[in-house]
């Protein structure tokens, strides 16, 4: 999946706003892969985005969008999904406000990594600068110091254009391609349906695994358990926002959830042994089409 | 944890019935430490069995537990929870007659390392010489091929005498404790209980949540999906063993985690962010407890 670095640099300026982990990492991958000359981030923290700069993971170092968004390129706002939409109408007023100052620069493209997209991209649909991007990647690890320029290699990155000029999507598009992702386009809407039944039922899920576990049961938890359970360790502030942004899909998907469990009790309390193996059957064929249709992306 | 191989081994001649995954991994660590001196493989499928004599995963390779069970010191049942029993009383049979001809070791010790407990040491209760086992250890992979004589290492293996003597228990552990593992005694039922929350519910769970899963939707998974859906590859098989084995605890299992679905369910109808926030670090506080008590084991 590796591509060589691009020899010339896609985008001059790029801001990061909010350097954790997705930050961090993109960060990482624009250096290593030189896809843009100079990265900046934006930190609410002056010491901890400090840190990131002495540590080589940006250029420059700002506490504040609107003091550095008239030099972006391309802005990515790695912030809560809660606060994106906030974060975006900050730097736009500060773009628009320098603009006619002359320094901003007009072809300045917004974008940002969160994990729902409807609420966020129908909040900013009056600012056409702005176009709703989620790449599935992640992990439950916080913070840039556990950032990974690997972390989008291969993975998929999600565009939710609405009205935007093709060649506005086609730049952002060529970007999230060179730190290593592939792309899809789907309508804000339509990924949040995907993405309730692919990420955001199994957070919820797992979850409440983990809050069945005894302390006495710990010592007897194999990787099984661990696996299964491990989102669980995933940021809870991070994710209150992203569940209450997509509460119907998610409900829909616990529905859908149900019946299977339904069906497994059934089948227990049957002991009906070929209703279970049908049932396990089912989701191992899911399970092992879902590695297959990975196969040379991990 | 690793520690050094044993300079003589704990015992002469183990046999190991079924050389699956488990059974050649702990073919696999007996030979790596020295444990025993000679390792017989049983498989039912005889060119399966004499590949796994052939790669030198096992020293000798037979087709019937009867035909080899007089010569042993310590035997192993690895094959499905259902066959066990059966299996142990095949044996038990052979030994028993082939005593009277002088060849059978009276101190010949059976166990097994199945995940349930309570139906296998109930029906097994008039062979004195068995006592349950269950190496907490496994993968989704099957098959020899993918034997790996670490697996046992620092994992917890169950031990579920009834009224066995303290040698022949003591002699069990050391056993498992000489392959890398940690020890700890329960009642059949109790450990019954416990795996249904750290391991049944947990693959059930998974096999639903894999279930739901649309073609459509493959491709827009991450690491997340993979993690808490990874199991339901396992055998569905030895699974319906297992869940049938043990039905009544898993069903209590999944009482307790509608309640937790419920909860999260009513949270997210309300668009009660705390509500999700308390059950989230609930989730959070649960599954970082468990990777520190295992800090070090793994």
């Amino acid at each position: 999946m590796s591509e060589p670095p691009f020899t010339s640099p896609l985008e001059q300026t790029v801001v990061i706003v909010g350097v954790g982990l997705i930050g961090g990492s993109l960060a990482a991958a624009i250096k290593i892969r030189n896809v843009a000359q100079t990265v900046i981030g934006v930190g609410r923290d002056a010491a901890r985005i400090e840190a990131a700069r002495a540590c080589g993971l940006i250029d420059e170092a700002a506490t504040d969008v609107t003091a550095v968004v008239g030099r972006a390129d391309l802005v990515f706002f790695c912030t809560p999904v809660d606060r994106i939409a906030k974060d975006v109408r900050l730097a736009e007023l500060a773009l628009t406000g320098s603009t006619q100052k002359s320094t901003g620069n007009p072809n300045t493209l917004f974008t940002d990594v969160g994990s729902v997209k409807e609420a966020i991209c129908t909040d900013l649909v009056d600012v056409p600068r702005f176009i709703g991007s989620h790449p599935i990647a992640g992990s439950h690890h916080q913070g840039f110091e556990a950032a990974d320029p690997q972390l989008f290699e291969g993975r998929m990155c999600v565009l939710t254009p609405l009205k935007h000029l093709p060649e506005q999507v086609d730049r952002l598009e060529r970007f999230w391609s060179a730190v290593g992702m592939r792309t899809v386009r789907m309508s804000p809407s339509a990924h949040d349906h995907s993405l309730a039944m692919t990420s955001h039922l199994p957070h919820v899920v797992a979850a409440a695994l983990a809050s069945t576990l005894t302390t006495e049961n710990r010592s007897l938890t194999g990787t099984g358990f661990r696996d299964t359970t491990r989102v669980a360790a995933g940021d809870p502030d991070l994710w209150t926002g992203i569940l209450l942004n997509n509460a119907n899909s998610i409900l829909n998907g616990l529905d859908d959830l149900e019946r299977q469990l339904s069906a497994f009790r059934n089948a227990l309390s049957a002991q009906d042994a070929d209703a279970i193996k049908k049932l396990l059957k089912a989701g191992q064929l899911s399970r092992t089409a879902l590695d297959e249709s990975r196969r040379g992306f991990d």
